[in-house]
């Protein structure tokens, strides 16, 4: 275990560079496949009060553990005050945790052990093995800290595994984004109303952008303009082209509402403060707006995501956001466990309407992977909505996050509970804190410690928890 | 769903004979193996007060179905005042529930879905299946409720599926039988108290006896004089055959205190009541005994136990209880997940002396099934002693069952308790009640009852549980 600090800035840096690897077993559920594999985990622990002070444990989510460590600067902020060791693990089959190396990624045979329960069981493991050989971390209470997926598995990490963790911040997790739990339009009407309130006429410019690039693209001279116009790197040449194009532009504005944070950042791509404003700025047409004039509205509006910084030359439409993230792996447990059904009519929303199809998703599951998703599992397996016997988890989200459509917006119980940043967008309370934050996501972020602390009071007076002296 | 009571007895009659089956993920927590496999359950529904009434649901352990649902009166009988349905599940790999069919144990491939893990997930699957198809069981609550090895899955199942049931009486479940959790010769002190108590000399005649076997079985003569005096169908021919003697020997005073019941009984084999003070009757020697008068006192204790009707015209040394047990099943579990140490010492108990050696255990299970136990998964998937988070989990424990001392024997919260039994043997309270039943079994079953009322109420009325109308 190493201290990674490395003040660079003033007070406090975040530095998530010095990694350590555990060896894991490959398949935590069965016997026959015995091999193991090194998983990489961040430490910090220039703030642990040892011996017995807690542990805050990232449970690593869809890409390189470096990028979720830089990018969770709350944990850092916290550190000194709770006097806690930074643990951030790496999920396997992303970053360089990768069971079969470069085969992982081979076929369904090497992906066969891409599940959340086996990233779970390593961060049981992971953390047994710490307080096995860590001195002074034997009896220290860990709490799981998460964002998105990570969020969900911190989430359930505590539910599965209480002797384990002793509380969760499940920040952001969608964890009712699965079939039945909720309707499958609230995600894109999130997004909808960020536009909406952002600008004039700004969503009612995206659900006309559509039509515009229908009629645009229905010619080869209107496809050269369309290219031209938004820099597009490889220019579109047919109609299956320009349906790629709109899926990317789709994704643009759903990546926009996620990271609609208030100071300038860079976490998907670099952006400007309150990036939808900058976006609607180049949207606000009235009705009588040509389809050209439009689109070269959108097009700014793009740019504004792809190009904030001024150094792309051309925009690369096969990209949405940084390449931290494991978009294959992301798609093979959507594939497999992670079924959101997701919709769109159009009316209520600002995309062109679109039913959820379970069985085109598994057949493109099928063919891309050999693999059919199973729909019910994540319910069954992680409690739906039947979760009130657990305790100790926050349910932290955001009122601009689209994920806050699956999240968890109200407390279940007296310790499930909910903390809503209004103003907030995905998971920005485990940011860093910045000057232009807002008061809710301070109060969020007061909050989400004052649990901590009571979580770790409550581990070490109560019998028969693995922290209790 | 069938009704399967017969009534052949007064008031009330066992009937495990219509099985249901239901087509299970041979995998569930991979999704390369997406073959199916069906697996038989018993349902009766002659009581259940539908809609809502609960759903007592046995959760089977290592052999067939049919036998654990003969040998648990106890739900049959309470079946009518709480108004339940009564659902006997079996186990994959158990009874008929096998996933390859006859191939299911020819090699290590196709015994790796033989987990606990699988088993609960089988367990939720079913139940979920049941209540999404069964008109009425929407909003039922399920309690479940298991003995031994079954009772270790009750136990768990709650743990880890809180939003299927509701709450789990966990009947003689060493649930803390693992690595680092109990001193690993209690096992066999409480076998030797057992002895000790029931008659003179008893224990003090066993230990004797292993000596006086090795001494008479050094000849030729000596090995034809014992496998005359035990009726052994196999005679013994060397030194070998000698030691698996006394193996058969140790395991069959095992046996006696699992199954020492107050009254006559057919559960491992036909026995009288409270049987080792049958035994116990053949072995009261003073020191002077010589070697011969000894072991002739201990094939006739041996006989009450595998010749209590008479029926026996020889001992068969390779099998010590019900053919309804699968044994190579159990064995392949012991060799993977349920890695239970024992020891003896010849002093605190009445066996020979051994130590608990985890790598000659593990290159035993290498060289039979060519798999590898993992001591500490249990401990860390299933809790080990930090479960006090998890609720609704009554731990019943008999006095006499050697089994008991991994069990958990005290009260950990108000909702994770322990009811002892103290003249009981393995899950006693689990049988159908007996005049000759000892009021300290009636009270526990008396309270048993008195919580899953409780358990009940409690989901009725609960917000944010399954059985919430």
């Amino acid at each position: 275990v190493r201290t990674i600090f490395a003040p660079t800035k003033p007070n406090l840096t975040i530095n998530c560079v010095s990694p350590s690897s555990y060896v894991f077993q490959i398949d935590h559920f069965g016997f026959l496949e015995d091999g193991t594999f090194k998983q990489r985990y961040l430490v910090a622990d220039k703030h642990w009060q040892h011996p017995g002070g807690p542990v805050l444990f990232y449970t690593g989510n869809e890409g390189d553990i470096t990028w979720f460590c830089n990018n969770t600067g709350f944990m850092w902020e916290i550190a000194e005050e709770l006097g806690a060791m930074l643990v951030f693990a790496e999920h396997r089959y992303y970053g360089e945790s990768l069971p079969f190396g470069p085969d992982s990624y081979s076929d369904s045979k090497h992906l066969n052990y891409l599940t959340s329960e086996q990233a779970l069981a390593d961060f049981a493991v992971l953390i047994q093995n710490l307080k096995s050989t860590v001195p002074g971390a034997q009896h220290s209470p860990v709490i799981a800290i998460g964002g998105s997926y990570g969020g969900m598995l911190s989430a359930w990490f505590r539910m599965k595994y209480p002797n384990i963790v002793v509380g969760a911040l499940a920040a952001s997790a969608p964890i009712w984004q699965f079939p039945g739990m909720v309707p499958c339009g609230d995600f894109y009407k999130i997004v909808t109303q960020d536009f909406a309130k952002s600008g004039y006429n700004c969503d009612a410019s995206i659900r006309k952008s559509w039509n515009a690039i229908k009629n645009v693209s229905s010619t080869a001279s209107g496809l050269q303009w369309l290219s031209e116009e938004f820099s597009l790197c490889t220019p579109l040449k047919n109609k299956i082209d320009a349906l790629g194009f709109k899926n990317w532009l789709q994704e643009t504005w759903v990546n926009l509402a996620m990271v609609d944070y208030p100071y300038e950042a860079n976490f998907l791509q670099p952006l400007p403060r309150w990036p939808i404003q900058e976006v609607c700025k180049y949207l606000a047409f009235d009705s009588a707006v040509s389809d050209r004039q439009l689109l070269h509205g959108v097009s700014q509006a793009a740019k504004v995501y792809y190009n904030y910084t001024g150094s792309s030359s051309c925009l690369n439409t096969s990209q949405t956001a940084t390449g931290s993230l494991g978009f294959l792996g992301w798609y093979y447990q959507a594939c497999t466990e992670m079924v959101m059904p997701m919709c769109t009519d159009g009316v209520q929303d600002m995309f062109e309407p679109e039913e959820w199809n379970f069985q085109a998703f598994s057949d493109g599951c099928n063919a891309l992977f050999g693999v059919r998703p199973r729909a019910e599992w994540a319910g069954t397996v992680y409690g739906g909505k039947d979760i009130a016997s657990h305790s100790n988890i926050i349910f932290s989200n955001g009122g601009l996050d689209p994920w806050s459509a699956g999240g968890v917006t109200y407390n279940i119980t007296d310790s499930l509970v909910s903390i809503m940043i209004p103003d907030g967008a995905h998971h920005l309370d485990l940011r860093y804190s910045n000057d232009r934050d807002t008061p809710s996501v301070r109060a969020a972020r007061a909050l989400e410690v004052k649990y901590f602390r009571e979580w770790i009071h409550q581990a070490k007076t109560t019998p028969g928890t693995a922290s209790t002296l």
